[in-house]
């Protein structure tokens, strides 16, 4: 049942013992580091990295836990299955701010590694691919913009236009995360190519690659979600006659979107698996304080109320988790496209639920649950974002619904009183 | 992923066709006859089956869709896997007031057949699990009372004494279901025959078969669930120095509790196979509503609320089906006891989630869905009390608590902040 | 704080003796009397009055408990405020199935003699309001059909066509409840009079008052609400040519529709209010159950999460009761149409919030909760039926958004980001 | 109906312009001066106060809205009754991060000056009180510590010892607010004077004065709540053989515990009328932004789903807003004591209402609605903290608990099926 390989069961024995060894023991460290870290000089909105995470990523990389994530072959990495990779995601999201980075497994490098690896030339994969494969630099994904509704993206409205032997894009983004870590050097920006031309709405996008440092490029200020900001966060920022060479750009010109589409599929079940490592790390937090809390003559485990939210968590957490498992093979045996209403389904079902688990481990802890010293705050923040990034839950619901009226509309024959008695297909679970 | 056997592929075919061509067409009709039905002259409290039910029953045993519930041999039956029962279990929740008794699958009767077949001698077999098997005559299981908490089978007070060589039965029951049916012959009734003994608490209790027509067997009053109650519902009855042959008890004396515990296992994972098919009913019985009917203009499926609550029944379905099917997989691979917190686990969610699913229904359909005219109601009814039958959800929300510290306390090891940094288990999903 | 005058604070003492000596030792002799009655001979779905309640109504005329609900004043009585009423109202929903009708306040007769009063000639009164106000007559309001959509009135068709000195009246009409009760001799009746005229959507119906057993009515059948229906509920009903003189009209010629929104407003603060009472009934029934019964060695009432029921349930109604009495104040002071929104805000607030104290308080008392014992199964039908009748929720809502963005247009001023950064007006609480 | 007072009509109507015309219009500039400050030189914690807040505190004082909150008569000083203020308080919840402080009405210096009006010497209000009052120096309010449970003061184990003329204290306190604003120079701190006296347990507690630059008295560190700390947030600090004179101790030795109840009674009143303000305002930006924004064609505010978010938010805020001013009135007529349960019903109620109603705002905002931009990301912050400060909501469910039973056990008698037939007391509303 949702069996893994023998490959990847080993992985997970390695994950666990790198968890318990090395990443948990960090957490408070890299919480201190983080916070101690100042601008670099001279840099504005660039911080260097804490070190204990550069100790983290050697450690991982010697134990075999680097680049799992990638579902393509690459010189010297061999791919996993969805469901394979589920299973190291999930445990990564345990420590959900520092394991995955620790793998080289961190959003926006992982989109950004897959699409170079499906789309790059060899020589942009040479320069940009491979030292993002090695975490020697790291990459932004550049795509929404303030100004249109990011959830449709063809709305977009950067131009990105040729001029002779270069490129030349003029704009306004903004929510780009990863690009003020200091060792940032790639951008992979989608802007308009084709703005007026003959291409249908959904072909006038294309992607090019933009150094970190070339001359127009602005990072105009830092976006808090929530309180939280300056090191893995947030920033707006403009292109103004930033100008690239023309081999920069990525794929065909006007694939943009279609490349866009094809980044998010695995990143969004990653992403659900990791998110149920947290909320099964949250439990472990609730349980533990419940344990050893003692209010008005009583533990709170002992409690009823505790009880039941110890209870609902483990029911919903399990759901949650086979629901994107499942998931993960509907990918790997029918396909992406074919599994598109399941992505979304766990997009809705698993933020929410990690929400709910979360919110319950805070309630134990009091005011602590909001502090710095348990991760569970900024579990918080990432599952209420994670509501919206990647198209808000009202839209996925849209799609599940249209996917529902779909199979209703090709499976019923008419029956009496007007009510399909009888849908041809089984269901595909 | 929770593949079925070719023989249960097969199955599914057959209950396919069978539910399109025979059952579904029939619903009105039983309903119709339900209605008109009286009394049996003479026979307080007995009903005739409407007729056309035993026409399904003549087809489902023609197709082979016949006693596939019972997981022990019995001659002519081999029995499926708990995995493989659960999809046919959920087909037959499409009707669920039709299809699992045309079957020969529906409770009570399941359950004491499974006894039978358990604890039964070959001569308590052959006079009544065979009829049984057969379809032939019916049977009620009186286990709980209305003066003591049922939830704790233990408080059972009803006596079976022991004079010369028959048992004498004294008690008062209620909650009774099937015995106003009129082919009912047979009671399994559950009391105490060593209140005083040395025995601990949980092996005072045995089970004795009550032939129904045994004089002191009273039927006292129908019970309502909801404004539901004449043919296929609830009793309250008396045992008034009813005696039986010593050769009536069923298993050793003293395993009363333990058989029942026994009975629950699997009888609760079919319960939860059917409410998922009735749920998925529901949702197409609420998309061809929602398609059909204009309010202030607009096709109801064309408003954003009627396709959040098409995609959210979708999602919630979905998790409930595949953490069912999960259970079911465990019961079959580590067995019911350690897949005891699932079964609760499931036994919370399931009913909860299709009352969700069904109370959208109906609002869709208006005054409708609550009438007889479509299956809506009853399945409201029926998911509403089984959120207390074979234990409220109260009780199996503590039973998940109780496994998830254990879990917790097997694996933990100190770590800062007096945290848990490390479960050494891996989920068991 | 919404104070009682005088007169209504000498109502509710009295009301509350009329409940305790009363309506509630009644309860289960009705409910009996109601079991073992069958029709009445000759008269499909006609069946008598439970004989308690005659000696209910007389007891509360006597007690000046008479009444009570009707807002215009007519011989012999003084109206009370909205404000007043709605104390006696909630009283009178705390036994929802026998207090209403005991002091002559139960729908549909309310209704209709509101109407007779605001709109009927002196002769109309004469025959029909004087015994409905006596309680020697019932009525019914014969309006939904089953064809159409019920939540927009003027979709109705059944035809009304001048013939003569008469009014013939041919449809199909559903829902229609007091029609089978014995005394019932009064339907007024909104269909079609003018379908192809000039009038306006709005303006083309007309109400006719139909004696309930002029030739060509017929009742085709009763309409169940969760399983309950025989004597208080619902029935599907056919006009065939049924022919009545000119001079039963109901107020002018095309103004049905006007008048059937005249009839809704009082009738749904009167409604909220007695679920406040049922939810308060409901509470103490729990409270009761929960102080008695004891599981796993330990009083319900003594568990955590049974007291966070009680606590949410005091939370829950004290809101809802305040909201409710506002609403009556507001339609005391600004008028019914003014009060449109919140009269809306409290019909989805109100039934919801007792369809949650209701199902906690059923869970308490495990299958005895669903069962005829005690009047919270019924109370739970109830709640589950309001949430559609009178407009589903979903209508409301609508309704409540477009004032508030009636409210918003008129009142903001454009701000920075594009943001009202200030409403003008106060709020109007 | 909940009428103000002529004085407080007249304040609300200048609140209101104030609000519009000074106060939101500083609300970037204040966002942008707070992010601009850095710590205040040599004084580690220290940060100056953004500019423009002296201004808006010297426009408001100029308005008359100054001190408005005080309960108790002061010099210059007329109290509102609770529920006058509450209309204030509400309104400067609009602005919930500037008109609070800005009219000298914000946590913990309300709480703070109430101690000193009530307990205070005139010398102590010489010193402490006139400034706070005049709104030049600021105040802290140190009671919770680290490692006992904070729900339940008596657990306190911070000593103030007696040594000579002198009292000494030692011990570690967290969640301190207010204490690293530039012009803090009070604390008010509650600790054991008396541990092993005879004094019964909530009598061995007291408070002290203690100037906030009294050697000894450390800020340890910042604590974050949800990413938020440095400007307004909270502190872990140690007292370290900090010493103060005998005169500094508030009211009488041992009554620690019983002014510490005191403080919180108005408190929690003003707390939720100013979230019922915030939630106001965010359904203002929830409209303003669901106007102007279009996706897929359609302009949010026509999207069904939308419409349902403004809908119920109006109606959930209505009824909080009812509440608590029902609770005020209470407080104003039955005290502070007799209106326990209902200041706990609301301390859960209002805080989850308007997480509620945040949360949907941000959600039309996208990832614009966890930004700074908008006020609405604090606010989230603010509603979390609440559920648990000043005792979580599993505290005051179970107040709200056993007031219900306390009711029931002396309203009730006996009835059949040992339930309450009859409450003899009337609801209190």
């Amino acid at each position: 049942m949702f069996d893994l390989t023998p490959r990847a069961a080993d992985l997970v024995g390695t994950m666990t013992g790198f968890l318990a060894d090395h990443v948990y023991p960090a957490e408070s460290l890299h919480e201190e580091q983080q916070a101690a870290a100042g601008e670099t000089p001279g840099e504005q909105h660039r911080r260097p990295q804490p070190a204990v995470m550069e100790e983290l990523k050697k450690t991982a990389r010697d134990l075999g836990l680097w680049n799992l994530f990638l579902p393509h072959p690459e010189p010297g990495h061999e791919p996993l299955s969805n469901l394979d990779y589920a299973r190291i995601a999930e445990l990564s999201g345990r420590s959900l701010h520092l394991a995955p980075e620790a793998m080289n497994c961190s959003a926006p490098d992982t989109g950004n590694m897959e699409l170079l690896s499906m789309f790059g030339t060899p020589e942009q994969k040479q320069r940009w691919l491979r030292p993002l494969l090695d975490g020697v630099i790291r990459s932004a994904y550049v795509m929404t913009e303030p100004l249109v509704a990011s959830s449709d993206a063809s709305n977009i409205e950067t131009t990105v236009e040729r001029d002779g032997d270069e490129w030349v894009v003029n704009g306004r983004k903004w929510w780009i995360s990863g690009v003020n870590r200091a060792n940032c050097e790639l951008l992979i920006l989608m802007g308009v190519t084709d703005p007026d031309g003959d291409a249908p709405r959904h072909g006038r996008h294309s992607m090019v690659l933009i150094p970190r440092d070339t001359p127009g490029v602005t990072v105009e200020r830092d976006l808090q979600v929530l309180g939280y900001n300056p090191f893995e966060s947030h920033v707006e920022m403009t292109f103004d006659d930033v100008r690239v060479p023309a081999a920069n750009i990525l794929g065909d010109p006007g694939r943009g979107f279609a490349m866009s589409q094809a980044r998010l599929g695995p990143g969004r079940i990653h992403h659900c698996m990791r998110m149920i490592g947290a909320a099964e790390r949250a439990v472990e937090l609730m349980i533990a304080r419940a344990r050893s809390r003692t209010t008005f003559g009583t533990t709170l485990v002992d409690q009823g109320v505790v009880r039941e939210w110890i209870a609902d968590s483990r029911i919903e957490i399990d759901q949650a988790r086979l629901y994107t498992l499942y998931t993960a093979h509907l990918m790997d045996t029918v396909g992406n496209r074919a599994a598109a209403s399941e992505i979304s389904g766990i997009k809705v079902a698993v933020p929410n639920m990690a929400s709910r688990v979360v919110d319950r481990a805070i309630q134990t802890f009091g005011g602590g649950g909001l502090s710095q010293d348990y991760p569970l705050a900024r579990i918080y923040a990432e599952t209420r974002i994670v509501r919206m990034a990647d198209g808000p839950d009202e839209v996925h619901r849209r799609g599940v619904a249209r996917t529902e009226l779909a199979r209703f509309d090709a499976a019923t024959t008419p029956a009496p009183h007007g009510v399909a008695a009888h849908l041809a297909h089984l269901p595909r679970i």
